[in-house]
């Protein structure tokens, strides 16, 4: 029999009174993350299951064919990265990089520098182009990088939730394949919610995100990869100097040997599958449809109230919108305004643009008119004191 | 107003006839994940709320103190990585090794291996010492290991899930600080189950999982650090080659700077948040009572029905047991037959212990005297039919 005087050797100087958990009803219309489908929740609360349990391998070929449909691909390798869209970020480039490979990123925004400083850490010769936060690229300037850089990987962000722009990706992939070159796409901000085409862009190596289009909490990272990049991969001169994301060992545990890798977040799974059979369920061309009506709402919307749309009508996001911040008001100040007494959360500027704009995001399940009607509402009846007090005050 | 066709250019061949997820009920009593609490359970399904909420803020403070109980430490660095106990893992590697460092592994079973290729790909310079699965190290070896190789790093395995063998700690960490040498230690099996003491023992970086002893589902990868690691990391001459876990970024986020890194699985964290609320409340000392109890049952009754515990009685491991499948017994179509008749999950061997030995877990949430009977009882009503079975064919 052991010695049970444990109790008398715990250190309770780190306890705390700590009530069970109670959380505030949030409209997350921000950058993302975005509400949950209450079906997904559900699924999330279901008991775990063993992440090798006939049913779970089971599951996860539902979830791999369902994020085939979801981004429009054949792809063998789609599968779920087991963190959040970052991870499967770093997962594209830790797999496909080789050191000293030319790395060419297309900087308009946050998530552009992030590709950058990434790809540095694994060792790639890193140039960029950049544009001003709130421009897309042409087709001219892309293919000058190309045939200057000559690199081995072209990345750029589909949908830049940094700044509300959706970049046009017809042609790019053939000018990268034309130019030797894989195309590492960013689709956090447009899986589920805006046109997206994995096989017909001829996109390489893209991630995205569980919180935004797919309407499930953040946690996991969808993660795709062409036949062209497994080619890369597979001529490796060494092993993919990240173990957690290494394809290689991922694809023997998703693919038919099933050999054990990593524990599954499996309620995390059973999230992604309750969301992605709902957006199968509606009809990805339908979902498209509803953000673009909702976000059409909301541009709209936004002018009459005299407000002014940070992206030109055109190359507009209709998952996130920027709208610059009226001369004199605090933005900050009115977006804790809005979450402390009404519970509904906007996103501030990031980088550049801090300061300058807010993030309205209308994703997944939370694209609905009633809404979009909800913070226009709410603009138009408490923006005003947000002026007068700087009137005053100046 | 855009063009609304787009159900006519999607490509419907990836859709099925999917209808609502319906799981089955399971008793995991394998090597993890293990059942959650259904208080746990409750709190995954709450709505999520935005990352930088302030409502978040603070329970992200909440979630780090009641870490450092559960771990008995007053690290500073302590933060469940967003990802699951292998990225905490990797983690741990990627922040403390540089290129060329000299990393000691201790190998008694299949996660000690895997610290090896981890620290690999960090280009460390990676030497082991090692012992049949089943076995501990003694003080001795490991003094003769850390003279003979000088390490920077020294990582070894509490708890070793693939053996079921408990190391005892005492006297280590000291050793390694004699020989300027950092103590790593993976408590993925301990953590919530049984005596560690991050501090008393000084351990220097360790990391664990939320599926075991903290009841709740996997995706989170408790982290915590020492002043004596921060110091090493200080030093390092090039950014960590992780972006994900780079803990100089995570720090921004989780310290008082609140800097965004990623989007945080906020509902993971409601999780884990009241898996340590329940730790907490039971109390730390009475947590490992209850499984040194409970395992005391099992261990007693599989020796009262002729089984052979494959780790001599001081070693053995509370929370995980192996014990060795009979003679002529096929040891999977075994625990096939309790998943698909009984929805009870128990582990098979890994490595050098497959079809060697079943591993039985009586972690966090299940670890109750109805489950240890509840496994004891069909043992011996179910395992003679696989023997007869077996000496029929033979």
């Amino acid at each position: 029999m052991a010695n049970l005087k444990n109790n008398q050797i715990v250190d309770d100087s780190h306890l705390f009174k700590c009530s069970v958990l109670s959380t505030p009803e949030r409209l997350l219309l921000g950058p993302g993350p975005s509400n949950a489908d209450p079906d997904v929740l559900k699924a999330l609360a279901r008991p775990p299951v063993g992440h090798l349990d006939p049913f779970y391998i089971d599951l996860m070929g539902e979830v791999q064919q369902l994020l085939r449909y979801a981004w429009q691909t054949n792809n063998r390798l789609t599968l779920p990265m087991s963190g959040t869209g970052s991870a499967a970020m770093e997962a594209t480039i830790a797999n496909s990089v080789e050191a000293g490979d030319t790395f060419l990123v297309a900087i308009k925004g946050y998530f552009g520098h992030r590709l950058a400083d990434m790809a540095e850490r694994y060792q790639a010769n890193v140039v960029s182009i950049e544009k001003p936060w709130g421009e897309a690229f042409s087709l001219e300037e892309i293919e000058a990088a190309l045939i200057k850089n000559k690199p081995a990987i072209f990345a750029m962000v589909h949908a830049e939730t940094s700044t509300g722009v959706c970049q046009p990706m017809e042609g790019i992939g053939e000018l990268c394949h034309k130019h030797n070159c894989l195309l590492l796409l960013d689709t956090v901000t447009s899986l589920g919610g805006v046109p997206l085409f994995i096989d017909k862009w001829n996109v390489d190596l893209a991630y995205s995100c569980s919180q935004k289009g797919l309407s499930c909490p953040p946690g996991l990272g969808p993660f795709t990869m062409s036949s062209l990049a497994e080619e890369k991969i597979s001529k490796r001169k060494g092993k993919v100097p990240n173990w957690y994301l290494d394809v290689s060992l991922l694809n023997k545990y998703w693919g038919s040997d099933r050999v054990y890798h990593h524990t599954a977040p499996v309620n995390m799974n059973f999230g992604i599958r309750e969301s992605l059979r709902l957006l199968s369920q509606e009809g990805l061309g339908a979902a498209w449809d509803r953000h673009r009506l909702n976000a059409e709402r909301l541009w709209s919307g936004l002018e009459r109230l005299g407000l002014e749309l940070h992206v030109e009508p055109d190359l507009r996001l209709p998952t996130l919108t920027t709208v610059r911040i009226p001369e004199g008001v605090d933005g900050k100040a009115f977006t804790l305004h809005l979450l402390e007494k009404y519970g509904i959360e906007i996103g501030g500027g990031l980088g550049s643009l801090a300061g300058k704009v807010w993030r309205i995001g209308l994703m997944g399940y939370n694209s609905k008119s009633e809404n979009v009607d909800r913070i226009l509402n709410l603009l138009e009846s408490e923006l005003p004191s947000f002026r007068q007090n700087v009137a005053f005050a100046a």
